[in-house]
């Protein structure tokens, strides 16, 4: 694999605009009741038609994101927009939280039980209003965006499991402060934004990052320390690489050099622990221990990590082409587009085995849909465009 | 395989007494603080020490059985103490419902979020209280048994997550209701026992099993209708087969042979339905439809629904012994005997990929512990005992 850089910019757009946003504006917008089909058979064809709150904010985001970024196609703000008014229409409960999923006609059919649904929908709000000339869904956003900060503490109220007799924190939600933070930073007050930011930095690179393996645990006591039972030696790779290059864009914004190199150097150290020897690809989980997991996909290679790597290497390379990052963006570029592509019917598979053999050839279904791959091809584009205009001549890759 | 059912009898308590039971006795009991660690490496050491409600009960309910049913070995009525204190100390909430899990002292980590750790407990009390000449552990076992029936119609209670915008009921209850409810016959009320298990039988029979797919949905509206949704096209083979020979068992104690026939008879579709003809064994889940199951593992062989074919073929031959019987448990004893059986350390491997080959090498962990192979291992040894004994004669199996 020899290619220069505004190849493979050329590449990921063309990918991104030829093939993976017309799969999704063909197959998933339901024109009876708004909102999105995202369980896709290979051919697109929806066999299923629930509507779960992730996804369905997810793919208002990634559209709002691309019409404000890339192009004012009246499609996709269309698009966006019957996701928007679904959620709106049938999206939160009394409280105001938003609900896990829905039916088709957004009967809401799981309850609000963590607050990850309000964390996509907060997204969706921001970034929807952002391309309408309505200003209610920002201020949609910014009371989403409170009540997801006011709950961070007790994220699943009622429905905790946990006799609170050994307590822990979740990386995911410190990671995903740090990303939401960061995307509604113009409608956070500028008083709040430096402290949740820093707090999250803190969290992420003191509390969660285990300086001895090199790698970001999922859960650890409130004080950081390790806690040995499954949760605590739980490590999920994709999650950890997702979370450097979110760093690595705080670390831009905020134009701190050490935090992005940091996250680089994470990055790697994580890649260098979970990549599949003998099969290649991402493992999906890992004990940091090397004992048994109890996640019986622990050794399965997932869609949606290889795509943070793809993202996180691209965005290291605007900075740093050392041989080390060229050779492993080279090697999770080869076995990404090698496995996950359906060349037939366009989009990625999304589960593969260990030896690289899809489980099944669904497109989309309760936690697949409209974001992880085209954000990656949106965001590989552009680090690619840069590294382009940086070097204006090819690098081996 | 051409052997005779004594031989097989021989082979089954050979297996039992040799070398699962010990096995368990010599790597998981908790000396210090009673209760068991499940959770053990391929050489029977531990790699993690919490302790689950599931199978702190089934491991009580084992071995206090089998020094009812088979010897009145001080060890096992030592080891099943252990256990029955440590659950009787540590077990239960304000409420006196049963956690989930503990850790190795007994501090409860999960509160109880479903009626099933109180069905496990139940079978272990009343089992222990078999043995002993305590008349206090019945006393809980009827307490609990009370609380469980009293529970059925809101299992979850605070935890439950569905908003009630689409109802359905679960096989698990109806299956486990009917398993737990046989086994206590003695210390219910007879006015009770006959119309709960009709209930159950009726649950089964008319409201879960699909007459045109002959096998069991996991999940049916409350009137049994077919709910076209993730939850509403799961099977369970494994769960449909145990609960074929919990009705056989049913069937035998109300000398209703209609009902053994019936279940011998869907035990036989589930098997077809689920066999993998490609690689062999007893797939984990299947969509109804064939659409993409949500569970990664869908593909994947575990060791439980192979021990609970044993079980029901070997059941079923004590009446029938078709050529098409015959040849089933054929299939399932070489598959299950070439793949799940460590022959360097005892006991099974408890998780195949779907080419056979283990994801681990872990003897047991939060669902795995002393109960679905020695449980297979009698029910086999006794089943084949009666062939025998009916036969006196070798068949061809």
């Amino acid at each position: 694999m020899s290619i220069d850089a505004r190849t493979l910019a050329t590449d990921f757009k063309e990918s991104l605009l030829s093939n993976i946003i017309p799969f999704w504006l063909d197959h998933s917008i339901d024109k009876r009741n708004g909102g999105y089909f995202t369980s896709l058979r290979r051919d697109g064809s929806a066999y299923d038609t629930d509507k779960f709150m992730w996804l369905q904010a997810r793919q208002v985001w990634m559209l709002s994101y691309l019409y404000e970024h890339v192009e004012q196609d009246q499609k996709w703000f269309d698009a966006a927009q019957s996701g928007i008014l679904f959620i709106l229409k049938n999206g939160r409960n009394a409280n105001g939280n938003f609900y896990f999923s829905m039916d088709s006609r957004g009967v809401p059919l799981v309850e609000a039980y963590n607050i990850y649904s309000d964390c996509f929908a907060a997204l969706a709000f921001y970034q929807f209003g952002r391309i309408s000339s309505n200003s209610s869904y920002q201020e949609i956003a910014t009371e989403t965006y409170d009540k997801f900060i006011a709950r961070l503490e007790d994220p699943k109220g009622q429905h905790e499991k946990s006799t609170g007799a050994r307590p822990m924190r979740s990386f995911g939600l410190s990671m995903m402060t740090a990303y939401l933070s960061l995307q509604l930073k113009n409608i956070i007050p500028s008083a709040d934004i430096d402290s949740i930011l820093d707090k999250c930095i803190y969290d992420i690179t003191q509390l969660h990052f285990d300086p001895n393996l090199g790698v970001l645990r999922e859960n650890v006591a409130l004080d950081g320390l390790f806690i040995d039972s499954y949760d605590g030696r739980l490590v999920n790779p994709g999650h950890g690489i997702e979370a450097m290059w979110f760093l690595m864009d705080i670390a831009l914004d905020r134009n701190d050099l050490e935090l992005f190199d940091w996250a680089a150097d994470v990055c790697i150290k994580i890649l260098e622990y979970s990549w599949d020897k003998e099969h290649g690809g991402i493992y999906y989980f890992k004990d940091a221990h090397g004992k048994p997991p109890q996640q019986l996909e622990h050794n399965q290679k997932l869609w949606w990590p290889h795509c943070e790597a793809l993202i996180a290497l691209s965005k290291i390379m605007t900075r740093s082409r050392t041989s080390d990052i060229i050779s492993w963006y080279q090697k999770v570029h080869e076995y990404t587009f090698k496995y996950f592509p359906d060349s037939e019917y366009g989009e990625w598979f999304g589960y593969l085995d260990r030896k690289g053999k899809p489980i099944h050839h669904a497109k989309g279904g309760k936690w697949k849909g409209c974001y992880h791959v085209p954000r990656a091809m949106y965001e590989c584009w552009r680090n690619f465009e840069v590294i382009a205009q940086k070097e204006n001549t090819s690098i081996d890759v």
